[in-house]
């Protein structure tokens, strides 16, 4: 799999029956502007980091209806005119402005993170396939930052998720989007190799369950010394004299998986790190371990630590490091070693695990993230705010699902201590218009309006921008944004528990137009 | 996209370590058994029905290595020997023999879905990618399942969950195995296309939204009868006339919503169904929906009916069902017409929405089933149950993590009114061995070993099969297969409330071989 050609059948039939009827009725190059957005942040938290934009870009940029695709549709709708679907062969997206808040970018609710301005037949049918690519990316590296924040700069977090995750698609993006958000590695092999992440991962259970016992090691195993070109000619017998065993009999520990970790460390001398919750953890895992740890130390090599993947990782993590401590008077090399934790961890566990001081430098996490599963779905809409220039409100019987009208920008405002204070909703693009004599902008919440707040600001900064002006749509810059961006919020809107809701705003006479909009479209409904 | 290919990268970095350890160490080419199963029903079901095999079976008979993965791996594994890159370009999986319970099946936990035999290094390298094919389709089948039981036969059930999937690949499985399990269309256009699915659909509130007013229908909007070349000039001007209304003035509906209802049954009239709660459902879209009805039917055609997406579903659907049979007495083809339901439907809502007696033909189910929200990862795993023909067991603290070792045959046998009575593990090919003098076949249970049962039976079914024996995988025999094995449970096994658990046994020699091979493993622990 390399590129995925996304053709645009991948949508809802009545994305495609309306065309139709715009087509037939003459209206399909009408000019409208839509929107997407989410209404409440996933996680139960005040924050989103926004995923999925560089998927579907590509697909935006190379929208076309294959002959295939057409072929398809003509069986589906048998009763559309044929000139209809003549016309969809020659559809692009060459007359559509696309504005968007790029992937790594902190949001929040109502804001537009993709908006389309264009024919409405155009608009209507990138609908599905937009929601679909930026839903599950979004979460992701939401997801992936919510850990980050939990466990620190310095710990180091690994995506394990491929083979949980819902599909291939799913697994890719669970990779690149987690890297996004702050993990430091995947398990996934094809998405580093394609994006470049860096990829991690040792041995499994099988593994070690694939040996029976010591006998299984071959006598003949030959390892070199890292900076030298001598040869030790049996490892496994060298493994016996670094540390003392005269004869197998006097081994406590379990055998066949000292034999695993003979044969795994001879296999790859410089990345050696095990698996040691097989059998027991401490009391054979962990010094099966260190038998083979002193050999490789002892022929020049560095061993990178464990893997704990059952149990009580905050103890058991805690006494391994005492007993890297406690080796470490011989070998200093086990300072260096890495505790390694994974099992079905989420953003609780691992925040949890913390707060106990467990002693774990690497969290592996794999189903939690990929499946999203706290939250599976993120509520995302894509709504018509203006046609023909005018404004377009969708009122619900609950206000918070009332749309905000008109074609927006969006800014936020930083302080002089380069903190973000809150984000403004304009549908004006010059914001200076909005500032006051004194240099305030007067806002007011947009949707229930009881909120008013007066703004002095440093800085601004506009967050949707013209998708053609970016020319680094690559994973390591949405990285950077996403790091920089959330050094810029205060701490209280990034946690887990009970977190401060951003500031979202609108400048007084944005608020005071959406409701003149709102109310006449309110006595309109009044009169039915 | 048409076939996806999928590259034997897409899997975790520690699969290729393995591989390595096993090439280097030479133990490569051991027969080993692997199989592929589930420990816990998802949904707090006791059923689950299979998925993805289909894909599976893609992935398995294409498997290879390209020119570019070898490159990628080559540079995330810098150290090991070029010889092992060679290797691995020359790999396939024809040396594995591969046995499958096929799409659609019912299964249960602990029995194996796939069953690998063959080279430990091939077997190993496809676990990850195993497990992300057919974790999600399972679940897909699953859920889509449970909502069929929930309904009945009769009631429609159309897919809508393309938008929220988690990525494409998630978007095309939760059509195809929303299918399987007892779904009768999506709104998939791709997926329709591509698997011959029936395709449904018809407007959102964005096309009622892009109406402002009345004078946007154009007033020359021919329209034919459906049996005649007869045409009317001004469908607008006839909508109005059937419905003896001399001017717009004595319209108290929302006349926006009107305009859109005309301009979308001029445009598509045999295909005539309204979302009709845009405004209010009742006193707007149910009577606006009539008006154009009505006119479409003096002119022969067959309006579809409604479909309502907000709102308490319950009592709207019973006032629409009143106002169609009221108006039956005009127009007797208002008793064909459909009742739509969707927003945010699970199994349970449906459920409830059956109890309450609800007038709803069709649930659109979207969200919930593409994520399958309720338990979105299956608990997939793969494991080593035999090495050189000796049996590996993994034992667990817990007794429900302890693996059945051995590789196994699955028998479901049924009584003679063709109900399945039990499912039997058993580790030799010919079930009649384990009959006694009686007719009958002592099972133990095979984890805990305390449930003990004499069972006779009418016939049998082998359930897991070679896999290159199967020459349909169409999805229509998939379906088939579903419909046919939920025919043959008994109906407690299947319900959502508190379900019987069905019997997955061993018969007694199995069930003390591995006793004993159990007990074996405990003794050496213990020796720790």
């Amino acid at each position: 799999m390399t590129t995925m050609y996304i053709s645009p059948t991948l949508t809802d039939l009545y994305q495609i029956s309306m065309a139709y009827a715009y087509w037939k009725e003459d209206s399909h190059n009408n000019i409208t502007t839509f929107e997407a957005f989410f209404r409440k942040c996933p996680f139960n938290g005040q924050y989103a980091v926004v995923g999925g934009i560089k998927e579907f870009l590509e697909f935006f940029n190379t929208y076309s209806f294959s002959y295939h695709d057409i072929e398809g549709l003509k069986r589906i709708c048998p009763d559309y005119e044929k000139e209809f679907f003549q016309y969809l062969s020659s559809l692009n997206t060459s007359q559509v402005q696309i504005n968007i808040i790029p992937d790594g970018s902190v949001v929040f609710p109502n804001q537009p993170i993709v908006q389309l301005t264009g024919p409405k037949i155009v608009c209507q049918l990138l609908e599905t396939t937009l929601l679909n690519l930026i839903g599950h990316p979004t979460l992701v590296a939401t997801y992936a930052r919510r850990i980050r924040q939990q466990v620190g700069k310095e710990r180091v977090l690994a995506e394990f998720g491929l083979r949980r995750a819902q599909g291939v698609s799913a697994g890719i993006n669970s990779s690149q989007y987690s890297y996004i958000g702050g993990f430091d590695s995947t398990s996934n092999v094809y998405a580093g190799i394609k994006y470049n992440i860096p990829v991690s991962g040792t041995h499994a259970h099988s593994y070690v369950m694939s040996f029976t016992n010591l006998s299984q090691v071959k006598d003949n195993l030959q390892i070199k010394y890292k900076n030298s070109n001598q040869i030790i000619e049996n490892f496994k017998q060298y493994v016996f004299i670094v540390n003392n065993i005269n004869d197998e009999s006097e081994i406590t520990t379990n055998k066949s998986e000292l034999a695993a970790f003979i044969t795994y460390a001879f296999t790859q001398p410089n990345n050696f790190l095990a698996l040691i919750d097989t059998f027991n953890t401490l009391e054979s895992g962990l010094i099966n371990y260190c038998y083979v740890a002193n050999a490789l130390i002892e022929l020049g090599y560095s061993p990178k630590g464990i893997r704990i993947d059952s149990g009580d990782l905050a103890y058991l993590s805690k006494e391994i490091k005492k007993k890297f401590i406690e080796m470490s008077s011989s070998y200093p090399q086990y300072n260096d070693m890495k505790i390694v934790a994974s099992n079905d961890l989420d953003e609780h566990i691992v925040g949890s695990l913390i707060n106990q001081g467990a002693e774990i430098d690497v969290f592996g996490i794999g189903t939690k993230l990929s499946t999203c599963f706290q939250t599976p779905a993120l509520g995302m809409v894509f709504k018509l705010v203006e046609i023909n220039n005018i404004p377009r409100i969708k009122i619900s019987e609950n206000d918070e699902k009332t749309t905000i009208p008109c074609k927006k920008y969006l800014f936020r405002l930083y302080n002089s201590s380069n903190k973000a204070v809150l984000d403004l909703i304009t549908n004006q693009p010059n914001i200076n218009d909005y500032i006051d004599e004194d240099g305030n902008i007067l806002c007011v919440e947009p949707k229930i309006q009881n909120k008013r707040v007066k703004v002095k600001y440093f800085i601004h900064e506009e967050l949707l921008v013209d998708a053609r002006t970016i020319t680094d749509n690559s994973i390591d810059v949405a990285k950077k944004r996403c790091d920089y961006q959330i050094s810029t919020m205060r701490e209280d809107y990034l946690r887990i528990s009970n977190p401060t809701p951003y500031i979202v705003t609108t400048p007084e006479p944005f608020a005071e137009l959406i409701r003149q909009i709102k109310n006449k479209e309110k006595v309109i409904k009044t009169l039915i």
